[in-house]
């Protein structure tokens, strides 16, 4: 049910066509559709302020076409797909309009939102190599309307990087920190700023870094206050949340 | 130097009494209080705009009465404590004037704060063993002048248990989810709200829960987007989250 | 020894021709066959009340193909092949009849089973990803005898699209219940069924899921009582069992 | 809401004092009952077909008097308690009917069942240092009703006493493997029966048994089909399982 | 040094042409020789008894050439070359006279001994998968000079396989037991036979096998006494020490 | 069945009193006795060539008492007990005639064997800590009759006091390596001697020893061919295998 | 900024022609410099008294091409490349002078360092497989100007290798001994010198080496005192510690 | 043998009473002294350039009372002794003269070194709980004739108690750096000095601390160079590294 059936449905109720009850029943069968691979959640936007977002791994790029169409066509006008293999996002270029980072692997399908939010979002990483998981973040972020500031490569092993940016730390509403390796970064910057950081862990190091296990137990033992983390790499999560924590 | 001395020092640099660098060097000097055994961040309160929490766990009774005795001498009128065993609190009762809740082993210092806060932050339960945990988290946004609504014993279990508050946890500017075992009450309330939920794993249960590793892979592995997670038994740390997104 | 053989041994017998002794002397030499890679168990159909089932992973195409035949030409009448590479299925299709599924990588050599047991097994997943898993443990179940539904993408972030279906679950003699992430979609199940559930955790997900632990942990820990986990992406053993079950 | 007053409730709508709604409302309402430290689940017995029960284990004694009393006085005769330490056992005897084995740590307040179902469980170990384990499996059995064959010792290393015993795990219509160490009971049942085996690994052992992984990941991997696992030491799962089973 | 120098050198001591100390002094100059890469332990055959083995893996084909090339012109007629690649072993055909098996990756470089020893000595594995690391084993036995006997696919879950075999168990001086999985093999045959059993898991199965980890943890934790175990799939190691043991 | 019912069975059989199928039939029941909490393996003696072992561990006094007074009754005069706590012992001194070694915590009830067989086993540590482990070997290959020759304390950070004892290694016709920590000394010892080394990594040391895994892995990954491993802290099972070995 | 570039502002400071604030200014703005993609530590040479250091993998070639130039042309006449691909350096051939080991992966950018250190730095390795980790240790040593000996493939299974070239032990500075497997060549050279000796782990073995952490353990636990470790493979920062300790 | 001992050997050997040979043999023959329990590695003094230390963890209090008796009777005149337990001490007193400190338990019998080196070493900690395993390092470097500098209660969430000492760190030529939880400080520390940091991770901490292995792995992952890392709580092994280092 996209919008318009809906207000179609509603004025239907408003002119006594028919019963509100009736009307409810609609909508709630309404709640999910079901293409038999996936039950899409069609009103998550009502209920959570934010539509469904399609992680494009482990699916064939059939489905996640058929999914995107699905949700374009009958609830929202743009959809976030992310961990979208280059490879997919040829596939969906040919079905539908698409916006693609091969970077971050995100991919926006539909209208891409351009409005800028009240408050600021900071995404900062360790390195460079963490880019692609903070671009992940960063595009989230912006996709839900909020502005971002990129600081990238402030690593603990300088400082002096980190320190001379202290100002732009202080503006933010939400700080994401990624990193991987020690993932430092997210403890010194939590000792930093007054609002939620959200540490994300990543996957690059080598050895005892485990694929990303050393960031994410220094993360969660982050002697500085203030300071959640999300799953290792997952960018998505920590720009939703920063999103989320910007519209209290 | 507590707010006094930091108004009568400006006042000094307003008057010409002193200049400017010389009130600046010595805010710098004092920007923490050095006892050997720690280095009080007086200052924490200005620059984080929450004061100086102490940890009372694996710090001897006397070091934690000398630390608390020099914030409360100094830089604020309250000091809040965590894991603070019974018998230091015993200790501390003799010394200064201390609120103690023995469940989650917060205590307080000094004057309790009881103002209320404009947001409603939710601290949920999957089961009556959480409880400890849980109250450190709701004590601890309370001190921040939170208002918090419990609603213990929700676990995923026994669904209705928690269907039947989701009004509640509509209301809710934050949730903060505590749950041992397979922490499943994370993912569930993150698809049921439009709010950050902060999940704190908690060591209950046995065998293969792993003292919280359970559920703190389960957690950090939520389906729900707006799940970030705290070191197991966080208590305090989702309450002081919860506390900074509820004041964004 | 294949039906026929082990009919016309015991009619010698009822003749007089041999004796018993001697008879069953032979059927328990024969009570398995040696092929010198592989030792053929042909009765634990007697045994067990289900044929030898070949795990294709780790065998030469040759080996899977030898076991095969040798099953076929003296033991049963079809065969079930799990986790059959698409190009061992290629060899085998030039060999023998077999009807051959790539999702699940689940073959069936000889004669396909399309009989309708009494009880009804429900398969669920939790997203749209695990489907492949799932698909071998319905297969699995079917190959047996039985009927099943499948209930996919009913995970727990958007809990309408299983409650939606609580009657479907209601009719269930077994659940499979298959999730990767956290898992959380046993519990929820598992509190809404009065029949056992057999929860298999998969390898979906990425960073902290670690291959499947997380969602394995979470089942192990589930604080709803009656359910039992297999090993990770096992859907073949779900099936097995809640065939076991639904034919208790 | 207990039996009586659900019945008097259903009259009441029979008889058009209150209209089915208000009804439905009512039990609703009643669907589980608030302690505070609670929301016990008191209609699990008319959903799940088995009351509520009590995990002993992190819980005062006073909670848990507390729940059990409430329980007795609203929907159930009886209540099994897990886990009930030596200490809470003796607290609860002085406030209410108590049936306690010490070995187990099962505790049974109310009356105890003494009916004797159909099937039969078999409850087997690999050792003498699993039968609390195994008691704790074979009295929760009993509480619903099964009849149980203990199987004690019966360990791999001496073959023949499992092999002795074939005839008796041939009669079950579920088995429950308790052992520690390497766990291997399991999977040499799960060869000789044909029936579903409930496998619980126990943190007997020492070194690298790694206080029950080892027989957990054993039994995860059996090579027999039909074999799932429950948690370390979670006797009373298994129990519960099997008792589904044989009531299938 | 070879032997024929080293006879040639004492002869020289004999004769009185060259002082014992400086003998002595040349043989310990010569305990190794230096290749750069490598230095190749020359002497322990004398020491040890038996010649040093080459691990193929992790080195360049070029310096397994070198490093075997350098043995059989010094101190050997053969050399063992173990994990030798296909590769690597058609480069070296081309230098050196060498027997390959691809299944185990064994290379034998020079002559192959085909003397038998006095004592049996049994290499069993639990399903088909495991026969590369046992050809590792047994062709290593056999290298060295011992009768082996093959038990290939007697797992636990079809004991008959496995009993009735017991007579060739019986006769064996050590056995090898190779096992992937659960590993419960070793258990289960140690608690038949009177000679040390020899454990190798092997990296066979999926998921929570985690690449032979619940193997090697069942087999350290074997119930039966008289099981030792080496590395996951070393089935070098197990017959070298099997070897040592049949020559005590 | 003890020896002297054996003989007297044996006995009928010869004179024709019964038959020889009545006699076997009469052994096989005998096979094992059931205690009930335990079913004792009395032939291991005439399958194994050793006699069923107590671990003491995780058994009650009264189990240990009532397990070891019928096997001394029954098919053997004398029991080693492992594990036993200096509680229990005191318990059984009261009961049977009982040696006991609180160091290693090994028990011997019955007649000790004082012969000496006729290769020598070299129980050696890498430190003094390592001693209760080690004694826990050299009493267990003592006890089935082998001369132990021990050298305590000779860990490789001074190398010369293994050096030094190059001869007594030597000598020996297996060596049982115990250490902590890191555990290098199974390694060294590897590279020194012509027989097998059983391997027993123990529980000494601290932080990421990690009870025992530092040496375990460090002694499976020994780069010594002739290394076997037991489990941590398993001096019983390595004086067992050295035993078996000693007597091939 | 380059050092003729801040001798040339230094001397304007002297010459009055700028203030010495303006000057400091000047600098602290050049502490780094931004690239987007990365910030670069150009003052590290003058902070730390050894450059930036620039780690290959996880960069794009081009982004490790746009760095190398930068410093370039900026604060040094020469870098240290370290997990350079082949592909990479070839990439970096045809823009820049470049120094290129494919064993070791390093690169040297620029001008390469020939001057030889007072101190000696002996790098040891366990095996040949250890080799291009030695290399990347040796080559960073050499870099920073120090003198290094090679003391290759000295493992503790044939022990006359190390105690043959004890006297070059002997006259180190600093040692980096480097091992996989079990790591015991770390404990044993700890014991024989008397300076540092830095520990590095290589991924090097199979099975229960998983991936280093064997040995990586084992020099954690090292009995030798004057041990220290680095991560898995860290070839390089084992170097650069050394050259610290050696200027010293 | 001790140093006078050794004298009058040496004159001998110059007066010719004795040869050469004969005294070297008397010397190798004295490299260790045997207790039975222990072997005492008397020359490490001459070797390595540091008496023997002595582990009290894990030895009974006669043990190490007997060890440090021998070596003050032989080899040194004095000892030190790490993790000795307050009881140990209480006893060692009674019997030789001892410092003991009972924070970081470190014992020193005999004399107590209070000479001065010529450089400096900085032992700094996280937090106030890891001052024990600190003054263990602090105390360590001091025997050994070190000026120790401390620097406590300086961890990353407050970042201006670290940058507020820059000039300490800056005059350091050693730095021992002491954290638990995410370790950071060793990484921080690492990006501000020019010498070898020896990084010791602590216990301190809960939940996913894991005991040490998130700051132990945090370090081991250190973006900065120059940083080597000890075993989790090891305080000795980085004093005695940093009093290495200092002494090159």
């Amino acid at each position: 049910m996209n919008k318009t059936e809906l207000t179609a449905l509603l004025k239907k109720v408003e002119s006594g066509d028919i019963s509100a009850k009736e009307a409810a029943e609609r909508i709630r069968l309404d709640s999910y559709d079901d293409l038999g691979y996936a039950k899409i959640d069609v009103q998550r936007g009502i209920r959570q302020g934010a539509n469904e977002v399609v992680l494009g791994e482990s699916k064939t790029k059939e489905q996640i076409c058929g999914i995107v169409k699905h949700i374009l066509s009958s609830s929202s006008d743009s959809v976030l797909i992310t961990r979208l293999s280059d490879e997919a996002a040829e596939f969906l270029k040919n079905e539908i309009e698409l916006f693609y980072d091969s970077v971050s692997k995100i991919g926006i399908a539909g209208k891409r939102n351009t409005a800028c939010g009240k408050g600021c979002i900071v995404v900062a990483t360790g390195g460079t190599s963490d880019i692609p998981v903070a671009e992940e973040a960063a595009l989230t972020a912006e996709y839900y309307g909020n502005r971002v500031e990129r600081l990238y490569d402030v690593g603990v092993a300088g400082l002096q990087r980190l320190l001379d940016n202290v100002d732009v730390l202080a503006g933010a509403k939400a700080v994401v920190a990624v990193a991987g390796m020690e993932g430092a970064l997210a403890s010194v910057i939590g000792g930093l700023v007054d609002c939620p950081v959200v540490a994300v862990p990543t996957s690059v190091g080598y050895g005892s870094s485990f694929e990303g296990i050393a960031a994410l137990l220094s993360m969660l033992n982050s002697c500085a206050a203030g300071v959640s983390v999300v799953n290792i790499d997952n960018g998505f999560g920590a720009g939703y949340i920063a999103n989320m924590i910007n519209n209290r």
